[in-house]
């Protein structure tokens, strides 16, 4: 249920005011090297403090080992790591209980878990567990780094905020409108030798949007040209191969043809909805009273999640891509010395 | 690999040239009723054969059961279910197998198995295929209709052909450009519970997207309003909680909250690409002269692929939420007689 | 439910008297010969027709391929094997109903599968199952043939019969008895690496055990000195390593430390019950009229079905190494031409 | 490779010298009941440390919860549960490192991973690990209990020790010898309904036996009257049945037919080796020198480890239970208020 991947196994736990966040990783081959400080440069970049528009939530996120390294380096025995919880703010929660905040999970959790889910900030529910994908993300990369001749690259960016291609026009969007906004995420992936995934349920699009789905407020998912392919002639949208080592002229593909990488750049993008922590005053149920009430979001809250998402796309789509390469005997259970 | 699913636990098999295509379920509830007649409206539908832009390829597609049915009902051990293929053309596949189709599978094919591919036709990676989801889906929409006092209703249809609400009309581009064409399936479910899903690996949208992946030809998947969400405020795209049934005043959710359903329609959208095998002449590569050759396809095919593609959308829906439904005991092991 | 193996997938299907049985291999190698042929000898030493005490039911037992092979190899799709029932006699099963088979599956069938079950001749329960299992375990031999540059070899035998070194002996006393008896099989595996298995949950003894318990009427595993072990001092029990090919001294650990393969011979024993369709007169309950009832068996029995079970067991130790090699890399995805 | 279960899923990571051990369970129903104090009889039973012939290594073994819990309840979410090593010590275990322990993985582990593997003390082979089962066992129990209207029991008990029925002498022909000695224990379940497991590959012995086999030291597994059932006509092995619930005569089978609960007493016996590490001294390879030496464990151990098992046996028993019980939807996914 909260576990993905068939030979590099991730498990994520914790929730926003419990003890800790973390993830459990298994399968990693042996004798990968991993400090704290390579941890550092992606949790800075997931806690988005400094930007714009994103919540100050200050947390260390240094990650603390608890099992799977030895020496500095990965034993092939299961790797848990965690960030303990330690800016909590206690809150009201009681009192806010039974007003689910709109566009929120409170109402379908409680409903799912029979009331007794964590109710705090989210609780499992939490983007806080997205440090735990990013974890994952960074054990990961580090893999595709040494898997192949050639390193496989992940990198993703803001596309558009807001419907703005300047992401930060679109943000003043919201700035102006004292609202929350959405955004559009881009991954593109170098490197990737030909023949990842499986033509049916295992095709390196079921594998990247099974684990891009996991990600809070995705709301869409399109590979190559996407939805656009929709509107395309087939003479138009095909990538004719162009020299033995199967690049195409064009790639509309994204990468991937009939489920299988075919050695060009891998590229996808996702659609990020607004925070649905808006300023803005809305309605919702109190299930308790039975009545419509007024909300209003207090503290401070990302104006726009997006900005936040790409080291956790980056993350997700690295650990998907060291399963497939595992799968394909790409990366080898034992690394060299 | 090629196999889904949890507790509902489909693998499909075959090839466009070989035996035979079929799928094998394990899981499947005892006591569902399960007749050749249940197959046949669907299967209809999958051939497309009397539409204007499908292949008129003619398969009985009758099923035949091969296990896991006694006196017309389901026993609770797998079920297997065959199509065999009879309408098969020996051609002159040896002739043309170092000319990887453009936009085919092909070359990956060729590379990912190294040779040992069968390529009569797109071998297993073929669309014939979809004949196996089909069947699985029959299954699963029964199972859909008995596991709940409301029954739960799969439902797709074509929303635009080439960019065009008409889809008479956006094939009409295609027949005037002698060229394929792509277009947008929508999927709606009705009659769901509160609480299928979990929230990150297991959301309903992994599910779904993860096994949409597996029908050939899509390009992207959206639930709710999906992409146009990137381009919302939060106020706008929150949707407010009208009663305690979970009702929302709006469903730009998509009737999906924290990766699980919220009582509201379920809605999503699929991007087709434009058929592959187009009219017109095209650049590929020979692997065996190493030479850019032009190709065109001979025979006759889908000039547009998603006219086909509503009832395998439905059919992977279906299977989709039949697990997650069995994973909510919303569905019992055994049916009532 | 019906399904094994995590890289070297298997689910096996079908009836006693229905259609066919069968089997699926999802994961095979591409390259890999296969013919008719190669399945006979282990399909011959199955059906077990010609030896004293095993019951004459003749099958072809012909495997007829339905997927995932070409020119006499596999493609690395998924593989279907069927054998169908010919010789079945329809019976008056529905009389005999209402009383279950002591020893047999037939109540607990009944109440778990809500009396939707086929119970003719055991239906899903059936020893005919087997065919299955022994067509998975002639692709897994092969498998284990070419992985490795010392091929593996998989080896089981009648260890007694009734007590009885000499199987002709202990069978004499069931003939005598008028009755039906067990026996003890054992497996020895040559040319095994080092490092297979994990740990914990997926060590070697864990996968072979769950394998082996799929076997019908198998009561116990041990491996090495087994239960032997338990009378043991710990100075007797380990075997000294004598040199760095980790050669050990004595093998009492049967060629598993740590549920790790230790590179010597794997060694493990499994007990049979003696067939449950005894000739002798029994106490059953007939849950119609709810009365004792003396029930005796007709028709011809294995009087001791230990005697055909080391092909089985021969077949899944082999699907299960060849699954564990897989995961260590040990079986190349696609063989050499 | 380090996790087990389909619906109660359960990863057990840590190492004996390292940080810590744990568990991380998944899938377990909301609004379990789980204190402190609910681990505190099984975790002093596992650590035996006034059981004469048991190792004295303190560890306070006090589980630190650090997800998955609320209020006292289980979430729904995932749990993970950790156990802090405190009484390491430091141990020359550099020098030591070439010269594997007979008996003990070691020489395995070194080969598998490559020289990665976290050597002190076992590392990640550690019996330490028991510590996660034991408390995943914890929880499980507590579920059975809930589950069903006739709680489910699960009780595991010495059988024997170094052959003889009273512990108390078999240990003492260890101390008498200044060696380890093995013995079997038994475990029986009261309480289950007819109906969990299933035919083949998920037969309640085939899950049983993997998990058991996860339990360091276990060289066997039988069921019911287990390896003497080889001895045995069918017409003494067969169980007649005597009324409308299933209950028989007498339980060969050991509460299991056809690979499924048949509503009687579950009862199977494992045999566990002699612990490794005896005061005898012994011989063994020096890997670096290539040269045969002498070996003597130094420190105090077990020297029964089968002593430690009962609690052990039981906890597996129990998740494995616990997930056959979900899957047949015997434990609700929401316990009651």
């Amino acid at each position: 249920m909260n576990s993905f991947g068939h030979l590099f196994k991730i498990v994520i736990f914790g929730e926003s005011h419990g003890e800790s966040v973390g993830v459990n990783i298994d399968g990693c081959p042996a004798g990968l090297e991993l400090t704290v400080e390579d941890f550092l440069p992606d949790m800075e970049r997931r806690k988005g403090g400094q930007q714009k528009g994103t919540t100050p939530r200050k947390e260390d996120d240094l990650p603390i080992f608890k099992s799977g390294l030895f020496n500095g380096r990965t034993t092939g025995a299961p790797i848990t790591i965690l960030f303990e919880n330690k800016n909590t703010r206690s809150g009201d929660y009681e009192k806010q209980r039974a007003v689910p905040r709109p566009g929120h999970a409170d109402f379908v959790a409680h409903k799912k878990f029979g009331g007794f889910e964590d109710y705090r900030g989210g609780g499992h529910f939490s983007g806080r567990l997205t440090a735990a994908l990013v974890a994952a993300g960074v054990v990961a990369k580090k893999l595709l780094r040494v898997g192949e001749r050639l390193p496989v690259e992940v990198d993703a960016n803001i596309l558009e905020i807001g419907g703005e291609k300047d992401p930060e026009a679109g943000l003043q969007k919201a700035i102006d409108a004292k609202d929350t906004i959405g955004g559009i995420v881009e991954c593109r992936v170098s490197g990737l030798p030909i023949g990842l995934g499986e033509p049916f349920f295992d095709s390196v699009e079921s594998a990247l949007a099974h684990a891009v789905f996991a990600i809070p407020a995705i709301r869409g998912v399109e590979f190559g040209t996407g939805f656009a392919a929709a509107k395309m002639f087939g003479s138009e949208h095909n990538d004719a191969i162009e020299d033995s080592s199967g690049r195409t002229r064009t790639n509309h593909a994204g990468g991937i043809v009939g489920g299988i990488t075919n050695g060009n750049e891998l590229v996808f993008r996702i659609a990020v909805k607004p925070t649905s922590s808006t300023p803005k005053e809305q309605l919702t149920l109190n299930w308790e009273t039975n009545e419509l009430e007024t909300f209003s979001v207090k503290g401070r809250h990302d104006l726009c999640i997006a900005l936040r998402v790409p080291v956790v796309l980056e993350a997700v789509t690295a650990f998907v891509l060291a399963d497939l390469m595992l799968r394909e005997q790409r990366i080898p259970r034992i690394l060299a010395h």
